[in-house]
C-alpha cells in the first residue's frame, strides 16, 4: 500500500522542480508517473532528442527520494510526425479522418506509426531503462480513449482481411460461419471484404463480431510491441498499463496477459455522471459517486494480472470532462484511496499533482491548485499517508484474495449484446455491474475474472451477462461444485454470434436443465411481476424469456405461470432482468446454498475482507454503528461510522465469513 | 382466405426440404415465397447461373401440393457485381455511399443497374415463368425499406433534371412554380438545379416535393420493368409486390397500378414500438399491438388494386428489429390472421417458416424455432387452418367492401406535411391513422382509397389530411351526395406546395363554407378547449386555425368564442388537431347524418362485417360480450369474448349499418 | 418613432405596387426596407444589370411619401455566381460544402467573394445611392444566420493563419498562449496550425478561443468593405445591418462600430420556442413571448451605436421557423410595437407587408394575407400609426437613456462558457438573460454595455457572466462608485481562456475581496440551499463554487456553511448560479445600496420610463391596476391595464427613480 502521483515537469518552470519533488515526499508520496505526453518536448523535430530537461526533472524526483513510473509518449504523436505521414491516423465509421489537435489521433493498423512508436519507445527506454529511480514503464496511456479502438483506415481494412484468412483459411469457412448466405452476402474472397461499416442497414452480426475482435487483437499487438522493447532495453521493471472505467472496446484481459501489473484510472464522480446511472442515481451519488464503481474496477483489474494491480489514475477533485463535474465530499478522496487498498491495490497514484492553468484540462483538479496551494485532494492525500504508516506499523497487510464469490466477466459476450441488444436498453455491462453491486451490498467479496479463470475454490460463481456460449467453462463450473448463477441470455450466442444448435443457453443447458423457447426485450413501463415460491415481491424489466424446464425447478414464477427462476442441483438460472428485490434474494439464496453468510449492510455502508482486516466506507449521509464481530479490534475509524468515514477492524479469519 | 408462408431453402440442409413441405402442407398452408434473397445463389459469379437447387427446392414444394410465390432477388444484388459497378450505389443526403454489407445497396436511378434488374428478372423468369407451381410473382423485396427511396448520386441528379424537363418544359415555368424569385434561387437551365440537398437552410419547399416526386416516380418506373417481363415471360400468374406499414416515401398507388395484389408486410409490434404512438400505448399496446394498426393498412392496401390483397409477410412471434421487441400473447398471431380475412385478405402468409439462428434476423422468430420445433405462431396458424376448413365448408365467404365509409389517404399531401410541418408534431401520417382509428371505434367499415377513387355509394367521406388542393376530387365530392369531414390543413397547398390563391381550404372553400385566415401550431401543454353546442368537453393541441365562416355554421368554438368545428350542408370542418372525444363526436354525428350506425363498443373491441358475416376481436385484457344482434348466429367462438378471442358471426346483411 | 415595413416588390406583379405604397402611406408607414434578397432579378446573369423594375418600385414608393431602406443583396448569391466559383461556399465543421438552394451560401473568408460584394455593392449604391428617397443601407442580410460565422474552407483555414501571425508574430508566443506543451501539441510554424475540428476529443481551448475570434473578425471585415463603399457613394445616408435575437457568434460590438445605427429582428413568439427557456415557460408564454425577450434585446442594440436603433423586423403574427408557431394574441403586435418605442427605437418596421404564398417562408404572416386582405398585424399597426401621432401631438418624446442600471455583456465572454461549459446546462447567454430579467421585474430600467463602455453616472453596474479576466473594465468599475454585482465564474478566464495565476475572479478580486478556490457544475436534480443573514429562500443549481473570503463578508451561506453571496464594500459576488429569489434579493439589495427603487410589480408587467414618460406593458393575462404616481397625467390607456393592454404616464422626473 503504496501512494503515488501523476506529474508534468514540462508543463512548469524547472525552477520549481525541486519543491514540488520534496514536498511530494514530505507528503508521503512514493510513486510519480511522468512523460507520457511528452514527445514533442522530447524530440521537438524529426530525430532531434532532446533528453536533457527529462534528465534534470528525474534527477529532481530521484533526488527527493522518490521512484519513477515512466511512460512511453506514443498516445500523443507531434504535429510534424502526422503532417510527414497523414495515414497514419484513424478514420471514423463515417469517414472522417481523426486528426490532430487533441490525442490518440493514431489507427492502432497503420504499420509506419508501429514502426515509429517502435522508434520512440526504443530511444525512451534506451535512455532511461537502466535508471536507478526507474522503477515501472507505463505504455502509451488509456488505450482506446475518445473511441478510439475502432478505425475504418485502409490500414485496418487491409489488416483486417489479412487477419480473416487467419481465422478462417478459406473463404467458404467465413461465408458459413457468417451466415452470408443471408442476404446474398455471399464473398468470393477475402479481399472482397470490407469493415461492417457504411451499410443500408445494419451489417452481419457475426462481421461486427469479427470486426471487433480483430480491432482488439491489434491494440494488443501494438501494445505487446511496446512491451518487448521495454522487456529487453529495461529489464527487472514492471511494465504496465492505465486502463479505463467502464470500458471494455478491447479484451484487457489479452492486453493485460503480456503486462506485469494492471492499473486503471478511477474517475468516481465522473462515472457516476456519464454512464448508465439513472437520473436519481445520478444525483443521489453526485458528490461520492455510485459505491460500487470503484471497487467493481478494483475487483475487474485485480484479476488481470496474478492479484497485481494500481490506481494509477485517483480523482483527487472535480473532473472536468463529465457532462456535470460536481465536487467530491470532503473525505471521498480519502475513502476512495482506502477503498482501494480494501481490495488489495498496492500504489494509487493521483492525477494529478497540480491543477494545469491551461489547454483542455484545465478545470481537472490536482492535489494543489494551479497556484500551488494545497487544495482538498492534498489534505486527504497526507492524511491517507499517515494513517498508513500508523497502520503498516501496526498489523501485516495482505493482498485481497477472497476464494469466494467470483463473477465472470467476458468481452466478447459484452460485443455480443452491444451488436445484438435486441432491446435498446440491453446494456450487459450495466447488468454485470447491478448484479456485482448485490452482491456487494450482502457484503461478500468479490472477484472479477475472466471465463478461462481457475474457479478452484470458489464457493459460489456469478454469470452475469455471458452470452457467449463457453463449452470450456460450462465444464470446470461443472467440476468446481460451486454454486453457480446464470443470468438471462446465458449461453444464448455461439462462437460467430448465431444462436446456438440446441437453443439458449446452449453449452449451459446441461447444468441449468432449462430451454430458452422463445425471448422478448420489454418497452420502457413494462413491468412482469415475479413471484417467489418463499420471497420478496420482485420483477423483471427490459428483457425476459420463457425457458422449458429440462429438469431445473421454478423457483419463482411470472404472472403466467412460466418460470421467472429456476434451479437445477447447483445451478440458478434468472429468465429476465430482474429488479434489485429479485436479483438480491436470488443471490442471497444462491449464497447460504454455498455456505456464505450474506450480511445486512446499510444500504450505502460496504465491507471488505483483507486477510485478517475487515474495512468499513461510509458513503451515506448518516452515521451508521458498525463492527465486524464483537470480538474484532478498530485500528482506524470507530464503530460510529460517521458520513465518509472509513473503520478497519483486525478480526480473527476463521470467524467471519 | 389461405395461409401462406415465407421460406429460404438457401439456408437448410437439402436433406430437411421434403419434410419442410410435407409439414407446411400438413398445417394447411397453401402458398410458398421462395427467392427474394437468392442472387448469391443463384448467380454466385457472373454469368454462372446456378438453377439445380432452385429447382429441387420448387419441385420439393410442388410435391407437396403447394403453390409457388416466386421473386426477382433485386433487393440484394451480389457483392460481384456492385463491385463491378459501384456508382449503382445509392448516396446518402450526407454524401456518403451507401454500401454493401446488408441489402437494398441500389439507387433506383442507376441505368446500369436497371439492366441488370432486367437481365436477372428475365433470367428468372425465363427459368420459371412456365412452371406450373409458380402461380405468382413478387418484385424485389419491400421497396423502400431502410430509407432508400431518396438517393443522392449522380444517377439521380442527371435524372431529377430529365424529370424535371419533363415536368415544366422551360425552366421559367420551373422558377415560377417554385418561386424561385424568393431569396435569389432563380434558375437559368434545368443542368442548374440539384438535389434539394447540402443547403444552409432549408431548401425550397416545391424543389422538395419536386424531389419526392422524381424519387417516387423511380420506384415505379423500376417496378414497372420487372412487370412488364413478367407478364411477357409467365402469362396469367399474379405479379405482385410486398408493401410495408406506416411506410409513406412512395405513392403506392402509383406501383399498384402496375400490380395485380397488393400485397404487405403486418408486424403490430413492432410498428406499435417504432412509430408515433404515445409511451403509454406503446406500453399498454405493446403484446397486442395497437388494434387498428393492422387494420389500417389492410383497408389501404385493399384500395390499391381492385380488392385484391394478401399480407405476405405476417408477424408470427418477436421481431428483431424495433427498439424493443416484446412477444405477443398467445392468441394474437391466430387473432391477426382473422383479422386480415375480416377486412379481406385473400392469402396471410406468414414471415418465416423457421427462425434463421444467424445473420441480421436471427432474433426474428419463426413458425418454427431454429431447432424445428414448432414456435406458438405455428401452433396459431396451425388452429386457423383448421378453422378456416371448418368455416369454409359452413359459409360462403366475400371480400369485403363497405361502401358506407372512405376514407382519402393522399401521398402527396403527407409529403407535404413532412417538408412544410409548421409545428413539430404535425405528423399527418398520425391524423389520418387517427381519425381512422376513430372511425373504427364507432363500429363503422372503412375504405381507404386514393383521391381518385370513384367515391359512388360512400356515405361518409373523411379527409383527415388532404393538404393537397385538389379540385377533381371537390367535384366527385360535391356530386357523390356524401357527408364529408375535412381535417385541419385540407386544401391549404397548391400543386406547388404554395398557398392557393384564395387561401385555405382552396378548392374546397366551396364544400367548406370556410376560409382559413391564419394557423398556429400549438407547442407542448398548450390545450385549447373545444365547446360543442351539443356535445362533449373537447380540445385541440398541435394545431389550430382561424377560419371565417363563409356559409357555414359553427358547431363547435374556442375559448374565444372562434370556430373550432363547422358544417356547411354536407360538409364538416375541424379547424384543428382535436383529441378523441372531439373527433368521436364530429364523426359520430357525420355517421348519423350519413345515415350510417355507429356502435358502442368496448375501447379495445373491433367489429368488421363481410358480407353477411360480422367477426368480433378482442385486443382487451377483459372477457367482453358481443353479439351482433339478437338473431346472429355464431359461427365460430362465443358471445363472451375473452382476451384475444375472435367470434364470427352470421346476419342478415339488412339488419346491420 | 416611426413605423416601416419590409416590402419585396420582386414578389408581386407590378400592376399593384403603386396601390400597395399607397395603402402603405395611408396606413402610417414612413420607411420601407426593400431589395436585399434580389441579387438574381438586379444581375440575371454576369454583368447583364436589370435596373429598371427597381427604379419602378422605388418610383412607386417615392410617390407614396415613403422612404426607403436599400439594402445590399449578398445574402443571397445567385447560382450562376456559385457556378462559377463554387469554392466561394463555407464548408461545415463535417467538411461537407454548404451549398446553394437556400440563402447565405459564401464563406465569409472567401477573397473572390469578397471581390464580388464589392463589385454588386458598388453597383447598387451607384445607382441609388444619391436617390432622394433612399435614406438608409442596410448591409447584407442577419450575419449567421443559420450558423454561418464558423466557416472550415481553405479559405478561413489560410485567413486563420494569417491572422495568427498578426496576433501572435512568433510561433513560440501562439504554443505559450495555447499551452500546446500540454498533450503535445506544440507547433514549429503557423502554417501547421489547421482550424480546430476534426481532432478526436475536444481541441485546446484556446485554439477554438481565437478560431472564433478570427471569425468573428472576418465578418466585421466583410462588413466594413460595404461600409465604405456605401459611405463614398450614398453620403449623408444612415449604414445600418438588422443584427439577430440570442445570436452572439461574432462580436455585435465590433460589427456596430461601423455602422451608424444598430437594427435587429425581434421576434418574441420565435425566441420563446427556439431558445432556453424551460418548457413551462414556453407553455406559458407560447402567445406573449417572454416579456423580456424583446427589450433584453432592445435594451442590448441601445448600447451599439450611440442610442441609435431600431427594430428592423417586427413579429407581425405567426412566424415559420420555430419549432412550433404559435399565434400571438390580439394585441400583442401593438403591445411589442410600443414595447420598442418605450425602450427608445427609432423606428419600428414590420416583417412584411404581405404574406408570401410560395417559397421558404410561405407561412410567415405580414400585415397582409396572400390575397392582400388586411391581417391582424395589420390592424394593430394601423392602430399604433394613429396612437403615435396622437401622443407626438400631445408630448415630447425622448430616447430613453436610464444611467441608472448597467449591464455588462461581454461576448468574448460568451464563447469562453460554451467553449468550456464544464456543466452542461452552464449557458452564459442565459444567465446574462435571467438577472437581465430579475431587474426588469423590481422595474428598474437597464443598458446592456460592452466592457468598454463609460460607466460614468451609473448606480448600479451588474456583470452576469464575465468570465473574461478585465482588468481594464475592473479599474472603471472601481473608479465609477457604482455599486457592482458579479455572477460566478467572473474573471475566471485569462485572454488566452486560462485559469488566471492568482485564481479566479482574477483581475476582479481586488474588488470583490474573494478567491474561488474550487467550481462544481451540478447535475439536474441537485439543489444547493442558500440562507441569506436575512433574506429568502433561495438555492443554486448547475453551479456553484466554494469561495475563500478576502476582505468581503459573507451574506448568504450554503447548508456547508460556505458563502453563497458576499459583499465587500461596494462590490457583490454570487458564488452560484442562483434562483430567480435569489438573484431578486441580491440585486434588489444591491439596487437599495445604489439608492435606487426596486418596484413591486405583478409578475409579467413591465414598466420603462423615457424622459418624463413612463410606459407600463401587461403581459399577464389579468388586468392589473397600475399607475406610475398618484400626479401622473394618463396619455393613453388606462390605469386599469387589461391583458396585452399598454399605458403611457407623463410624470414629474424627479419624482421617480
Amino acid at each position: 500500500m503504496e501512494l503515488g502521483v501523476c506529474y508534468y515537469p514540462e508543463h512548469w518552470p524547472e525552477s520549481g522542480w525541486a519543491e514540488d519533488a520534496q514536498r511530494m515526499a514530505a507528503m508521503g508520496i512514493r510513486y510519480v508517473r511522468i512523460a507520457e505526453f511528452a514527445w514533442s518536448r522530447i524530440e521537438p523535430s524529426p530525430g532531434d532528442f532532446q533528453w536533457d530537461w527529462l534528465d534534470r526533472a528525474i534527477a529532481a524526483l530521484a533526488e527527493a527520494g522518490l521512484q519513477v513510473v515512466m511512460c512511453t509518449p506514443t498516445a500523443t504523436p507531434p504535429k510534424w510526425l502526422v503532417d510527414a505521414d497523414p495515414a497514419m491516423l484513424a478514420v471514423d465509421a463515417q469517414g472522417q479522418t481523426r486528426g490532430f489537435g487533441s490525442r490518440r489521433h493514431y489507427c492502432f493498423s497503420s504499420a509506419s506509426y508501429r514502426t515509429q512508436s517502435d522508434r520512440i519507445t526504443t530511444a525512451v527506454a534506451q535512455r532511461y531503462g537502466q535508471h536507478s529511480a526507474v522503477v515501472a514503464w507505463q505504455t502509451d496511456n488509456e488505450y482506446g480513449c475518445h473511441d478510439t479502438v475502432l478505425s475504418y483506415s485502409a490500414a485496418a481494412r487491409a489488416g483486417f482481411r489479412t487477419w480473416l484468412k487467419t481465422r478462417y483459411t478459406t473463404i467458404e469457412a467465413l461465408n458459413n460461419a457468417w451466415g452470408t448466405v443471408f442476404w446474398s452476402q455471399e464473398y468470393r474472397d477475402f479481399d472482397e471484404v470490407d469493415a461492417p461499416v457504411g451499410t443500408v442497414t445494419e451489417a452481419t452480426p457475426a462481421h461486427c463480431l469479427d470486426y471487433r475482435r480483430f480491432a482488439s487483437d491489434e491494440v494488443v499487438a501494438f501494445n505487446r510491441r511496446q512491451v518487448n522493447i521495454l522487456r529487453k532495453l529495461s529489464p527487472g521493471r514492471d511494465v504496465v498499463h492505465n486502463f479505463m472505467g467502464f470500458f471494455t472496446e478491447f479484451d484487457h484481459h489479452d492486453v493485460a496477459a503480456d503486462l506485469d501489473v494492471a492499473t486503471w484510472d478511477s474517475y468516481p464522480l465522473g462515472f457516476t455522471q456519464n454512464f448508465f446511472l439513472s437520473a436519481d442515481e445520478k444525483r443521489q451519488y453526485a458528490r461520492t459517486g455510485h459505491p460500487d464503481i470503484p471497487s467493481f474496477h478494483h475487483d475487474l483489474y485485480r484479476g488481470m494480472c496474478q492479484g497485481r494491480w494500481w490506481v494509477m489514475e485517483q480523482q483527487p477533485g472535480p473532473v472536468n470532462w463529465a457532462q456535470w463535474n460536481p465536487a467530491p465530499l470532503d473525505g471521498m478522496v480519502r475513502l476512495w484511496t482506502w477503498q482501494a487498498f480494501a481490495h488489495g491495490a498496492e500504489v494509487v497514484s493521483y492525477f494529478r499533482w497540480r491543477q494545469a492553468p491551461f489547454a483542455q484540462e484545465q478545470m481537472h483538479a490536482g492535489l494543489n491548485r494551479p497556484d500551488r496551494s494545497l487544495d482538498q485532494g492534498g489534505i486527504e492525500a497526507t492524511q491517507v499517508a499517515e494513517e498508513l504508516q500508523f497502520l503498516k506499523k501496526n498489523t501485516a497487510l495482505a493482498h485481497l484474495n477472497t476464494g469466494q464469490v467470483a463473477i465472470i466477466f467476458d468481452y466478447t459476450s459484452l460485443w455480443m449484446a452491444q451488436i445484438q441488444p435486441q432491446g435498446a436498453d440491453f446494456n450487459a455491462l450495466e447488468l454485470s455491474f447491478r448484479v456485482y453491486s448485490e452482491l456487494r451490498q450482502l457484503g461478500l467479496d468479490v472477484d472479477v475474472l475472466p471465463s478461462s479463470a481457475d474457479l478452484t475454490g470458489y464457493a459460489l460463481v456469478v454469470l452475469p451477462a455471458h452470452l457467449r456460449e463457453d463449452a470450456a467453462l460450462a465444464q470446470r463450473l461443472a467440476a468446481s461444485g460451486a454454486q453457480v448463477v446464470l443470468g438471462p441470455r446465458s449461453g444464448s450466442k455461439s462462437a460467430s454470434l448465431a444462436i446456438p444448435d440446441a437453443l439458449a443457453p446452449g453449452a449451459f443447458s446441461a447444468l441449468a436443465g432449462v430451454q430458452v423457447q422463445r425471448v422478448a426485450s420489454l418497452p420502457p413501463g413494462l413491468v412482469d411481476a415475479v413471484q417467489w415460491t418463499q420471497g420478496p415481491a420482485a420483477s423483471v424489466t427490459r428483457w425476459r424469456e420463457d425457458v422449458k424446464l429440462a429438469g431445473a425447478v421454478a423457483l419463482a414464477q411470472f404472472d403466467d405461470g412460466k418460470p421467472a427462476v429456476t434451479r437445477y442441483t447447483n445451478t440458478w438460472y434468472a429468465a429476465g432482468w430482474m429488479d434489485s428485490a429479485g436479483w438480491r434474494h436470488l443471490l442471497s439464496q444462491a449464497a447460504r446454498a454455498a455456505s456464505l453468510t450474506p450480511l445486512d449492510l446499510h444500504a450505502d455502508v460496504r465491507v471488505s475482507r483483507s486477510g485478517d482486516l475487515v474495512f468499513a466506507l461510509n458513503f451515506s449521509s448518516s452515521t451508521v454503528d458498525f463492527s465486524p464481530s464483537t470480538d474484532a479490534q478498530c485500528l482506524l475509524g470507530a464503530r460510529a461510522l460517521a458520513p465518509q468515514a472509513v473503520s478497519i477492524w483486525k478480526v480473527i479469519p476463521s470467524a467471519n465469513a
